[in-house]
Parts: structure tokens; C-alpha cells; sequence
């Protein structure tokens, strides 16, 4: 090739590189309501349950254990340090939260694919922390890195899910002490969205800073939010040290944390959902502010995971009034914080992804989606309390993600969306599929489903009288099979595995 | 028994009865919403809408076919009738809507369960008009008398189902043209809630308006309303024969009816929800203007069927993103003409009551309660795109109609509900399971679900890793076993069914 030559083609990838930008640029990666809000907790109610989280953060205040660091910085920004309990002066942690940004970018190795997490945007991310797997015909086990390798390929593939998430399933063949370094590795590797990081110790928290630094370069990552990353409370009112480890070491760090109250209601909260949101804004308000005094301006979420409780089994349970009312209130809560909301998800009991599981799941996502939920986890996958990563239900998830993308929306009220040529076309008794209107829409007008069966009964029947489990299994393969890996940089790859390869021999394997 | 004895124990009836009324005077027979509306459309697009509808009604106009008699009402009420196309001057039917009522009382032959139609109530009905029953053990097959006796048995045991609803599926064991007095009588008999009358010709909604004067006595039906018919537009934009007759009859007899636009999207409507909502209320504002000129003050309720197509198949899907937003916009426009608003219920394409069946019915039914729906029909039971009534899926919806009114019922901010001494109680750290707010909301804290199992795995491998569907097939037949009928004065019942065999005596029996 002459050299002319060779800056020709290099004009045209360039230009189409360019175009690529440019139209990934114009339709965001992430959903951007246009729907007004669903509040279901009057204003008069949260000023109730504002001034009582006050009350809660003054007289009974909040524990940070075996933490002395800690406890010096709440002692230093005013707070009264009895123990590790530690109280708040109304108003205290509210002007402290203040620096916290009301939404951030994170970063993803793909440009066109970083989120917005905060205002009217909807992220969603799958399922996090189950030890199980399930597959349509293999049953139950315990999850292993080449099924969180799958998630992590299904999650990637799946246009509804935002973000690649974290703990897709536990890989439990994996040591406990170094499977963090796969479990990044994979998100990293299989698939180009963004992630979130280790947090089960403050080292592990570092590694995952490290590995960011080698992806996307010591300084951008100074600069810049490359993972959001899961802090649980202890609920009730209890920061224990590992999660005070990992929150330290991200915010010093600039990158993102979700403070998550942790309530099932009646055991680790009161159990009716005022009181409930009220322990929750304490909780979360708690740990926000103490972001806030390790970097100011450092990204935080008001996260929260509620659920009730069977006062018969003392199981949890999913799908039901309660949670939904008290994630309203919290989002609403939120709001007034100016902080990005987290909450779960598509949500279930059920130990099949059978009607059960669906109706809970249902019920547990449109308080999301509708409520304003920031970043969503458990999107999909999510069966039995959490237990399980189900292979099935990610793909019935993952089509109902993407029928909540369609509704967040809202209405097409332009001259094409109103219609009225096709009204006037078609006129009274008349059938609208043949219309110009109706023709010009044929292939977009409606969500399709992936995996609903729409047939007739009677060629349902011949085509096997499959349900819906069947239908996924189906789409699970076919989408494993077609999986083509987003390229990722040779050379930081090497460096990558080069790093994990040190760490990993730098200290024996242990199951802590 | 002595004479005093004998009066002493009326008494005690009496006191007891008049307890029983109060108690149940106390808690509504029916939903009254404590959460604000969700309305996903702004008002900017909603008067857009309403402008379009009234363009729509002036220039393209609705068809009443077969039926002078209204062609002649139109007339003279000064809308332009061409041939029977009838356009109407912008304005002309918001005007005659005015005298439509807000709310209705629907009476029931147990004054504690009369409901209220409009306004801040929600009601819920069963499945309407499958020809297909289907039984966990017994699979599909034409529904029969028998059947239809069984859901109004179920409905009138369910708590969380207000209203009896009508064909609750068809008894096609009977003929065509007599099967209403077996199906009215039903609901009489078998259910002391309120019921739906007969459409399916003039001649049959006069025998149910007869029925219920055998039922209620004459000068109670003449002053109040005892039941609420279903007439559906054969959209777009045409009233037959058959429902303008039972439209008229029931007017003319002060009985609600229900006009319900019938659309599915792309084939009887315009593919986008603007569009079809337009056309909806055009529909809608015709036929209930109708009801007006026929007799002010009639009770009338703007109803809306509308799903999305398969593009595909070209079969109605349901739990999709559009027919949420119509509803949504619909409900809105219904409540700017101060009325009533129905819609569905638990809807879903799904030939099984599976995951699919779940997801598309929850879909279906959060925006009913979410968006302010005063009459929700197919509320439980629905399967197969309406072709189905099942039994298990009824059992499995009353569940999920059940959190609905919870959620409706929204926050208990009062100091209870506040539970602030649980949480002073309680501190960080500790378990919420024995304090005393707990224990005393023990048994009403959390909507106990009757489907649902939220055991461990392990037990529920134990006990033979049932699904949804099986553990509601074990519910319906506990539930019929234990069936015990509302006493039926025994004069009436008797007058009711010498009614009904000098009718079916006096025409042959057709299946037309």
C-alpha cells in the first residue's frame, strides 16, 4: 500500500469509526425517563419521615465497628463518638451530603456504552451474589467462573441491560481470597459495560482499582468514575469493618459506592414501611455523608434492598405490597437528598421461574422502573431469595427490561404519533393493517418479545406445548453459541493476566 | 317457645344482624385508593388527544348501524346523520356527557356489598367470556354450567374480587339463546356481590332487568342501579345492532353500562397509543353521550379493551409497554369527563398458566390500580388472550388482586405505623423479631400471599417441589369443598325460577 493509500483508508475507518461515535452518541446506552414520576408517599408523610430518620440519628444513632479511623473522622466532623456508636446532631449529616454529585458518569471500556447514574436515567444491571446456578435441564448447583462467565456473556449481548454488574453468581470453585480477580477479569474482558468492583475486603477493593488502572490508564481513572460498587449495611444501624474497608478505599479513590440499607422488615427493620424507610434513610444518610468526608464530591448512591418477611417461616419474601411502598418513599427520599437511588429488581422467592416467580419479579420491577430508580439491580437472573443466578429467568428478565425501556419512553405525540392520516385513512368498520401508517410501522411499532409464545393454541400445541422455561432454555443456547467477544487490547490483556498471575502467587489460597 | 322467649331471640337475631351490618359498614366492600394516581401522559398530549377525538368525531365520524331508532336520537339532538354515519359538532358530546354521574352505587342483594363506581374506588371482577375452561389436572375443554357455577363460587369466596362480573366463561353446554337465565341466575343464587346483565341481545338484557326485579322488587330497581353490562364498540368507530339495543335497554332502565372501546392495535386501531387513545375516546364520548340522550343521569362508565399485535401472527399480545400507555392516557381523559373508567385486569397470551402468564398479567393489572381504574374486569382467571378460564390462574390472580389493595390502602403514617419505639427498642445490632411492635403486628404486618412458597429449597424439595400451578389446584378444591351459598329468600328464589321455565318454555331453544 502506498503511503497515500494508507492514509486514505486510515481517513475511513477514521469517518467510520466517527459515524459510529456519533450514532451510538444519539441513542443513549441507558434508559432517560419521559414519564412523569410515580410517588406513592405524600409529601406530608416524607417531612415525617425525614424529621423521625433526625430523631433516629440523634438518640439512637448509627455503629461503625472496629474502625477506629473511622470513628476519629466522625469525632473530627462533629459527631458525638460513644463507643463505636456514634450520633449525629440534627442536620449534620444532611449539610455533609451536600458535596455528593446528584449524578456521575461511569465510565465503560466501550465509550458508547458509559452510564449516567442519577437524575432521569434508568440503569440495569443483573442479578448480584447468588452461590447457585440453575439451568433448565441441569437443575441446581453451585455457580463456577464459566457460569459467571455466561452472565457476564448473556448480560453483555442483552440490549435492556445497561451495565455489566458484579457478583453475577458466585464462581465458587474459585478460593474465596482470589476469585475477585476473575470475577473482574470476566467483566472486564466479556463484555465492553460497565462494572462494578470487589467488596468483601478493602484489598480486594484496591485490586479492583488496580485492574481499572490498567484498563483504562492510571490517569483517567484518577480523573474518572470506572465502577460503582455495592456497600450493604448491617441493618439494623451496624457499618462493619470489611464494608467500611471497601467504601474507604473507593472513595478515596473517586469511584462510586452504593450505600445499600439492608432490610428485611420485621427482623433487621420495624416492620411497617414508614418505619421501615425511616431506618433507612438513617442508615444510608450515615454512610453517605462519611463518603463525604473521605472525598467530598466522591459518587454515591442511596441504595436500598427491602423485603418482608413470612412471619410463618421467617423466609423472605418478594412480589409483595410493602417493599414496593417503601421504595417509593426511599426514591422519593432520595430525591429530596439530590442522590442517585439504587434498589433491586426483578425480584422472587420462587424456587422455579415458574408463575411465582414471574408475578414477584413483575411486582418488584415497575416499582423500579416507574418510581425513578437510578440503577436497578437484580434486573435479571435473580430466583429463590437471591440464592440463585437462574440462566432462564435472565432471559425472561432481560424481555422485560426492554418492555420498561419501551414504557419509560412515554408517547410519541408527534403528527406520526398521533395518527390521525390513519383515522382519516381508514375510517368507521375498516381494518388498520393494511393503512399507510400501519405499514410503515409494521416492524417497529410494538415491543416484541423474545420469548413470550403469541400463537394459537393449537399451533402452541403442535410446536410441543413448550412453556415459558422451555421457550428460554431455547434463547439461553442460541445466545451462548453466537457470542463474539467485544475486542479488547492485546497488550492490556497481557497486563491484565499479568497482574492476577503476581497477585494470585504473592499469597496462599483461602476460602475467608 | 314462649311468646317472650320467641321475642327475646328476634332480638338477638336483630342485635346481631344490625353488628354484623355495622362491621361490615365499616371497611368498604371495595377499594378506595390512599396513593396518588400515576398518570404517565402530560397534559400537553392530553389535550392534544382530546382536540384529535374531537376532530375525529367531526370529520370521519361513528357508525350505528341497524338502528333507526338511534339514528333518529342523533337527529335531533343536532349531530349530522349521512346515511348511518353520524358526525358531531365539536363540542356537542362533552356537553351531552355533563349529565352522566361521576360515581354510581351498584347495588348488591347484600347491602354490605355494594359497590361505588368512579371516583377514588377501585372494584374488581373476574375473567370475562371465555368459551375455554382449563384445570390443572383436567387441561382445556369447552367451558359448561357447571364451570361457570364454580367461578362465581370462587369469585364470591375471594376477598380481594368486589363484583361477580357476568361470563365468567360461556356454558356452552347450554343453548345459545337461553344460556343468560342460567348464567344471571347464578350470580343470584350462588354470589350475594353485585353482577354484570346480559348483551347478547335486546330481548335478554330485559330479562335480566326483569330477573332483578324479581330479585331486588321492582320500585328498587326503578330508583337504583343493580347491574353493570359490558358494551363493546366493534371498533374503529361502529355501534351494531345488538349493543345499541342493550345499550338502550339498560339505559332506559337506569342500569350501568360499560362502553367499552374494543381495540387491538394496528388491526381495529393506528399502531401508536396516541393515536389509538384518540380513537378510544371517540368511541367512547359516542357512546356514552348516547346513554345521556336516552336518559340524563343514566350511569355510564368510559371503558377501554386495548392490546397490542402480534405483527408477526397477527394475535393479540398483552403485558406489552403500549396498551399500558393507552390505558394510562385513557383513564386520564376519563377522569377530565367525570367518568368512570374501566379497563382489564389480569391479562395475558399465554396458553398456561406459566411465566409468561405472570409477567404479562402483572404488567396488566399495576397499571389498573396504579393509573386509577374504577371497574377492573378480568381482574382473576384470564388465560389465553380471553379464550380461557382458568382455575388456577384465577387462584393465582385473587392473590396478586389482594396486594393490590393493599398497596392502594398506601402509608399508615400514625404513630403506630411510625414505630419509632421499635426502632429506640431495638438499636443497632439487635433483631427486630421480639420487640414489642413486632409481636403486636405479628399476624397483619405483611400481605400473607396464599400461592406463594417462601420456604427454603430444601423444604420445598421435601414436599415435592410443587410449582404455582399445583399448589392452586389444591387451593380450588379446598375452596369449592367448603363452598357455602348466601341464603336466598326462598320466595324469591322460587319466583326467580318460574321466571326462567316459562321463558325457556315459550321459544325454542337456537344456538344463534
Amino acid at each position: 500500500m502506498t503511503a497515500q493509500a494508507a492514509r486514505s483508508a486510515r481517513r475511513g475507518r477514521e469517518a467510520r469509526r466517527t459515524a459510529r461515535e456519533q450514532s451510538a452518541a444519539v441513542s443513549q446506552p441507558y434508559i432517560v425517563r419521559n414519564v412523569p414520576l410515580t410517588e406513592l408517599c405524600s409529601n406530608e408523610a416524607i417531612e415525617t419521615i425525614e424529621a423521625n430518620a433526625e430523631t433516629v440519628l440523634q438518640e439512637v444513632g448509627i455503629e461503625f465497628r472496629d474502625d477506629d479511623e473511622v470513628l476519629g473522622l466522625w469525632r473530627e466532623a462533629g459527631a458525638d463518638v460513644d463507643g463505636v456508636r456514634v450520633r449525629f446532631p440534627k442536620g449534620m449529616l444532611r449539610q455533609l451530603i451536600a458535596t455528593a454529585p446528584s449524578e456521575y458518569v461511569q465510565h465503560a471500556r466501550n465509550p458508547a456504552r458509559k452510564v449516567v447514574i442519577g437524575g432521569n436515567n434508568t440503569v440495569f444491571a443483573p442479578v448480584y451474589g447468588p452461590p447457585f446456578v440453575r439451568t433448565g435441564d441441569g437443575g441446581r448447583r453451585y455457580g463456577t467462573i464459566e457460569d459467571f462467565r455466561n452472565f457476564v456473556k448473556l448480560a453483555y449481548m442483552a440490549p435492556a441491560i445497561h451495565h455489566s454488574g458484579g457478583t453475577v453468581c458466585e464462581p465458587v470453585d474459585l478460593p474465596v481470597n482470589k476469585r475477585h480477580y476473575d470475577m473482574v477479569y470476566s467483566h472486564m474482558k466479556y463484555s465492553d459495560k460497565p462494572f462494578m468492583g470487589s467488596v468483601t475486603h478493602p484489598d480486594r477493593a484496591a485490586d479492583t482499582v488496580s485492574m481499572c488502572e490498567i484498563l483504562f490508564g492510571k490517569d483517567f481513572v484518577a480523573d474518572n468514575t470506572v465502577c460503582t460498587s455495592l456497600i450493604n449495611v448491617n441493618s439494623p444501624m451496624v457499618y462493619d469493618a470489611t464494608m467500611l474497608g471497601a467504601l474507604k478505599a473507593y472513595a478515596r479513590a473517586n469511584q462510586a459506592v452504593i450505600i445499600t440499607p439492608f432490610i428485611m422488615a420485621g427482623a433487621m427493620g420495624p416492620v411497617t414501611p414508614v418505619g421501615t424507610v425511616t431506618q433507612a434513610l438513617a442508615e444510608a444518610m450515615a454512610g453517605v455523608a462519611l463518603t463525604q468526608i473521605i472525598r467530598p464530591g466522591a459518587p454515591v448512591v442511596f441504595g436500598l434492598f427491602s423485603s418482608s418477611l413470612s412471619m410463618q417461616s421467617g423466609a423472605p419474601t418478594f412480589g409483595t405490597p410493602e417493599p414496593t411502598l417503601v421504595l417509593s418513599a426511599a426514591a422519593q427520599l432520595a430525591r429530596r437528598l439530590k442522590l442517585p437511588f439504587r434498589s433491586g429488581g426483578s425480584l422472587c422467592a420462587s424456587k422455579v421461574p415458574d408463575a411465582q416467580a414471574a408475578y414477584e419479579s413483575a411486582q418488584s420491577l415497575w416499582p423500579a422502573a416507574l418510581c425513578g430508580v437510578n440503577f436497578v439491580l437484580h434486573g435479571a437472573g435473580w430466583l429463590e431469595g437471591g440464592l440463585v443466578s437462574s440462566y432462564e429467568k435472565f432471559i425472561m428478565d432481560i424481555d422485560q427490561l426492554g418492555m420498561m425501556e419501551v414504557l419509560l419512553k412515554g408517547y410519541d405525540t408527534s403528527e406520526d404519533g398521533q395518527a390521525m392520516d390513519a383515522i382519516r385513512e381508514v375510517g368507521p368498520g375498516n381494518h388498520f393493517l393494511g393503512c399507510a401508517h400501519t405499514q410503515a410501522h409494521f416492524e417497529t411499532a410494538f415491543y416484541r418479545s423474545t420469548v413470550a409464545d403469541n400463537n394459537s393454541f393449537e399451533q402452541w400445541e403442535q410446536e410441543g406445548s413448550r412453556d415459558t422455561v422451555e421457550r428460554a432454555s431455547d434463547i439461553v443456547k442460541k445466545m451462548l453459541a453466537s457470542y463474539v467477544p467485544p475486542p479488547l487490547d492485546a497488550a492490556k490483556d497481557e497486563e491484565l493476566l499479568a497482574f492476577i498471575a503476581e497477585k494470585k502467587a504473592s499469597f496462599p489460597d483461602s476460602n475467608h
